[in-house]
């Protein structure tokens, strides 16, 4: 019964009208919801509480319970974090660059909304509020199609966003929610490149594989992460270690954690038990290639836990305290092994060589490469983006993590006296 | 028989080996393309006369011949082309932005090439050297499926680009073509996301749709352009007829023409006999919305042509002698209007209002948008681009006409010392 060609033209007509607001209103705006989130929010936490307990019922984990939950807590985090975006510096109007041509008219790039943001997303509610703001900082209408576990919970935020635009004279269909958990519309929303400008999925890989492959939209697609390290023969091994544990083990469910630790073999002896040790104290299960498994029996007989690796060990990303460890000849071995396995995330080298971190850099086509660091830092905050809209390993629009300016395009502009072609 | 995953592969070897060259050693190739199309292009004009004799045969016009025809004059014009993109500026290496973060950590944005782009195009062969030469400056590796019209001239200039390419140590597999005419293949091409990270679509609106729904891989989208003049109440009448004769007349078959004229009604009496004479003068046919026949009778009676308009024609892309007229209320039913019919290409307003100038440069979304100039500036080397790779009418990426810049994305890089994340 969801009509979403209706839903289309509402979000295209209400696009044209956030295209010219002034940066005052859009902001006013985003108070307003941050308001409305926090004087009639307990809608949306009354519906999370069926939500949960469907869930519940339906036999979720209990990770799975904590992500798909909204308490108090969370409600008031999501009324700051749009306040904070009403307050981040606004992309659109910016000139990009502007010139007198050779016939006299002014040329101008203005960055300017892109349109119409279709964004599909799993579990989290907060990602609602999140990516209906982004959108709207940034003059863009937002369709949302979040995942039916926390259908309930999303059409309660939606329509405390919604009262919120209604307050302010603006459009409520600047953001509107597909309240119909069927699947099908998925597909259908893909496909409604009449209105919509760009796809924006925010899940695991089989989504991003769904969008890539159904969508005759434009898709930033992203999230997957085989992110490694190569110890070279050259790095200050105890560093190396902080450094792989921390990749590793600090956050290891998100997509810029460690999945393979490939090392220079004139480095495994002291390098490898060190690790297996340290990961050991965190339950790690070490995954180890043929080559590199001497190296790790010491370990093992103290209680690490190692496993000699499969065929896909080194295609996988873990989301887990699991770890893929494999000697490599040398740097070019490393490069070789990164660009048939990565997928364009993060890898880092760590090294005290100039030449080898540099070719390193140059020769790893990954969005984002680090030098000595942990493969934790790719990340919109870290980077002082600002706000982290998603993370893209596609070339095309936007790269790693993207602000702001990635919900953004430009026009071109030619102010003339007259003027006709020769 | 064609193996198209045997060229992904090998295209993406080389765009790993083109990546690192520097700007002199792809400057050299490029010349030395130019030199062996001077030294051996007879082989192309040879292979030219089979594949124009086989599309006489076919009874194509000669509109169409001469679309398809490579002489001694435009192979010197090849080469030439070639040693002015060995001249321009490599966009490669550029670092967009560079800071130190709180943390210690150097972050470097840094533009890259793209990787392997795949360039889908129809007729002339002079697109073969034109987009070869663009990515190989960019470092890019292309792999190319030209129409099969001119099949034998594409594979006897990438013959020429390979010997080049041979000769100077580069892998000749940075420029490929497909050479089985089957139409299968383009469809195939589109789905070898595996190793093609975009896709250029040269040709007409079937080509550009056929794309978008077919492609796994990101698709620059543009070509079709339905322009729009609006020649509001303020405008300097006199220049308005010398625009829209040169947006009509001076290059009808390309796609910033004008298609759709749009006139306020307080000037129609004194504008529209004026264009329609002037016009008629060029052998152009109006097809008339009603609202503007009583305006243009005396005109026809002056033997213009005056055709009522049909139910598309405000929908068409004319490339031909031809113009939609229609007087609309205002400014708003003519932005109305364009939003409506536009595809997004170029759109100008004739007005000396300064209040209407912006809200129409404002409002009006389309990737070029001009004031009292002809549409016949959106172009990349009007725009000083240097090189017009293909003009974007879609909103990621690129938009407008494409310069070098186009054929690039970026990657972030962080040099640290050794940090690790909170």
């Amino acid at each position: 019964m969801t009509d979403l060609n209706a839903i289309g033209i509402a979000a295209r007509a209400a696009s044209r009208q956030l295209a010219t607001l002034t940066t005052a209103r859009k902001n006013d705006a985003l108070r307003a919801i941050a308001d409305e989130l926090e004087a009639r929010g307990g809608a949306a936490l009354e519906a999370n509480t069926h939500d949960i307990a469907d869930a519940r019922a339906a036999g979720q984990s209990a990770a799975i319970l904590d992500r798909l939950l909204l308490d108090e807590r969370r409600l008031a985090a999501l009324a700051a974090d749009t306040r904070r975006v009403a307050g981040l510096p606004d992309p659109v109007g910016e000139e990009l660059e502007s010139r007198l041509l050779p016939n006299g008219i002014r040329l101008v790039r203005r960055r300017t909304p892109i349109g119409v943001i279709g964004v599909i997303y799993e579990a989290r509610p907060n990602v609602t509020i999140d990516i209906a703001t982004l959108c709207l900082k940034t003059g863009n209408a937002a369709i949302l199609r979040g995942g039916r576990e926390t259908l309930r919970t999303n059409l309660a935020l939606v329509d405390v966003i919604q009262a919120a635009l209604t307050r302010c004279g603006l459009p409520p269909a600047a953001v509107q929610a597909i309240a119909d958990p069927d699947r099908a519309l998925v597909t259908e929303l893909l496909r409604l490149d009449r209105y919509v400008d760009m796809i924006i999925p925010r899940g695991g890989a089989a989504l991003h594989r769904l969008c890539r492959q159904e969508s005759r939209i434009p898709v930033i697609t992203g999230g997957l992460g085989i992110c490694h390290i190569y110890v070279d023969e050259s790095a200050d091994l105890a560093r190396a270690v902080d450094i792989i544990e921390n990749a590793k083990v600090q956050r290891p469910s998100v997509c810029n954690a460690l999945d393979t630790l490939l090392v220079h073999p004139a480095v495994a002896a002291r390098l490898l038990p060190a690790v297996a040790r340290r990961l050991a104290g965190h339950g790690v299960e070490l995954r180890a290639a043929e080559n590199a498994l001497p190296f790790l029996s010491e370990a093992e007989a103290g209680g690490a836990r190692v496993v000699p690796a499969g065929p896909d060990d080194f295609d996988t990303e873990w989301m887990a305290l699991i770890l893929g460890v494999k000697l490599v000849g040398g740097l070019d071995e490393a490069i070789d092994h990164i660009q048939a396995h990565s997928t364009e995330h993060t890898d880092v080298i760590l090294t005290n060589d100039l030449g080898h971190a540099t070719r390193f850099v140059n020769e790893v086509t990954s969005s984002a490469v680090f030098v000595n660091a942990s493969t934790r830092f790719n990340d919109g905050g870290q980077f002082g983006l600002g706000a982290e809209v998603a993370v893209s390993t596609q070339k095309l629009h936007a790269r790693g993590p993207m602000g702001l300016e990635a919900l953004t395009t430009y026009k071109w502009i030619g102010y003339g006296s007259g003027q006709v072609r020769e």
